[in-house]
């Protein structure tokens, strides 16, 4: 048994980006680029869309938490078929 | 006329992070919450979720690449009742 076995975990906060992986088609992204345009945003030139997602989560480390958070995204928050992700610690 | 009219504008990359306001339900956030506890993640505490969008704008200046993106956001990308942006520029 570890001796700080029992020890308080600490409480970080995780940002997981969630975008479509290049080549995929985004008619999102395109429907937006299009309605800005009818806005009279000519100077955009293009737009994608994509999802972000916070966790909080209590962890020893911060390695820890971002391992955590990582197998979060694989696993339930990107379709690794057509996204990709990126996990970015907050503090 | 200014002396550089019609010089020609760079492109910035602007990310636009769209959130709900604290206090604004979250039902999206409390069911990933939810499917995470239930696929064994017992030390993500709460999730929340919201949306990315990424756009390339032709401007001059960053501040004024920074200045549309505001205002892209404000009118299309957000609703301002319930959620709030941050403006990123990349590069």
């Amino acid at each position: 048994m570890a001796i700080n076995s029992g020890s308080d975990p600490m409480r970080f906060s995780a940002s997981i980006k969630v975008v479509l992986k290049d080549g995929v088609l985004d008619p999102q992204g395109e429907t937006i680029g299009r309605a800005l345009k009818d806005l009279g945003f000519e100077s955009i030139v293009s737009a994608s869309s994509g999802r972000i997602f916070r966790l909080d989560i209590d962890a020893e480390t911060e390695a820890q938490a971002r391992k955590i958070a990582g197998e979060a995204a694989s696993k339930l928050l990107a379709n690794p078929v057509i996204e990709r992700y990126e996990v970015e610690m907050a503090k």
